[in-house]
């Protein structure tokens, strides 16, 4: 599938539009970015190892009831996808407190959440993604009710299957971000990627960081922990 | 009914137990703040004003279906009420784009929104009031689920109230903060105050503020605008 013009280039991806107007490729970039774009460097592989394990979660998220945007790894930092509108509506899921809202709530960072809670941020770089609620998001025209009842439902499901993916692999899923789109059809699919960028994944042995708050608070071994967390992703 | 212990000391009210312990006094006060008590200041009549139109109103909303902590008003700045815990969540209903919301989402003060949005504040000065959404409120146990269902139905039903109640008097009721409580039986009842200080109130004809935004942006005549409301709300 060739690539024609991009149409988009964001912090970590550009994706560019193919002959089949359904369909688009999606390259991922090294560049990283924190805290709405105030930090900004590289980390070495990052685009391969996202790449790679975006392409091996999604068919599985899949074969779990959530559909994806997702169609097929192309090389080493592209993936074919199905075009999508994005909602600009970011979902975060917690299960363990950390990061801002551990900051916002004065919750310590590593309390186990009682159940899995739900997050919805308007995703605008120029307000710096703010925390929204159901009725915000609705009354905004952001996103239907129905549309929000669909992807909580796909959530949570993304949700328990990921914890108990990474929990064979020794790793504790801590919180993630997802991105939903609507495809022509209007059909809601989980889009965007699932990766050390967008999850916070804690060894469940040491509880050490292996993802981007390796970057974020400058702790060192970045690149390492990718590759590592690549590694237990690939493992049987 | 005799004031013994102060049971607790807010911004704007004290709370006395009295002999029936079922029973407090509640004592308005004429002290002002903002921005999470960083401006401080007073407002002649305050108290005086806040208990006389917080005991017109509440009655007439136990009326509307919604049950109150409000008992009966006692003298210029005291009123009876039911002993309650409160909630730790505070309530925002928004009509209308204004102050908060307008500065987080982008949306010029003053838009219409195109239904009325409930939003949950976790009842933190420490933290600053931050904003929350059920999910964290019922895994923190601040409230449960029946709880927020509850309390959502009897906002949106004291909304309707109130636009009515304001609309008639030449005022447009922008945005407003409620506080529940629970009665020793777990019944959940409206409590706290409804007054310039939690609401706000805009003239229908001419858009002047008549609330505490006066107080909270120095536009000046905050007593008067408080007592032209009590007249409004006194109006048959």
């Amino acid at each position: 599938m060739q690539k024609l013009d991009m149409r988009y280039e964001g912090k970590a991806k550009r994706v560019y539009a193919t002959e089949d107007k359904d369909l688009f490729v999606v390259e991922y970039k090294d560049d990283a970015t924190a805290f709405n774009a105030q930090k900004r460097g590289t980390i070495g592989q990052k685009g391969v190892v996202n790449n790679a394990i975006t392409a091996i979660l999604f068919p599985q998220i899949a074969d779990h009831g959530v559909p994806t945007h997702f169609v097929e790894k192309l090389s080493d930092r592209e993936q074919l996808v199905k075009a999508v509108t994005i909602v600009p509506v970011e979902v975060v899921v917690r299960n363990v407190a950390a990061g801002s809202f551990s900051k916002r709530l004065g919750i310590d960072e590593g309390t186990l959440l009682s159940q899995p809670i739900v997050e919805y941020y308007y995703k605008s770089d120029a307000l710096g993604d703010p925390l929204i609620n159901t009725d915000t998001a609705v009354a905004l025209g952001w996103a239907t009710l129905d549309d929000l009842s669909t992807i909580k439902d796909y959530a949570l499901k993304v949700n328990q299957f990921l914890k108990d993916f990474f929990l064979k692999r020794g790793i504790k899923l801590i919180d993630f971000k997802l991105e939903f789109g609507k495809l022509s059809s209007g059909e809601i699919v989980l889009a965007d990627e699932i990766s050390p960028d967008t999850c916070r994944f804690w060894d469940a042995r040491t509880n050490e960081k292996m993802d981007k708050d390796r970057f974020r608070r400058d702790l060192g071994n970045v690149e390492e922990a990718y590759l590592e967390m690549l590694r237990r992703v690939e493992a049987q």
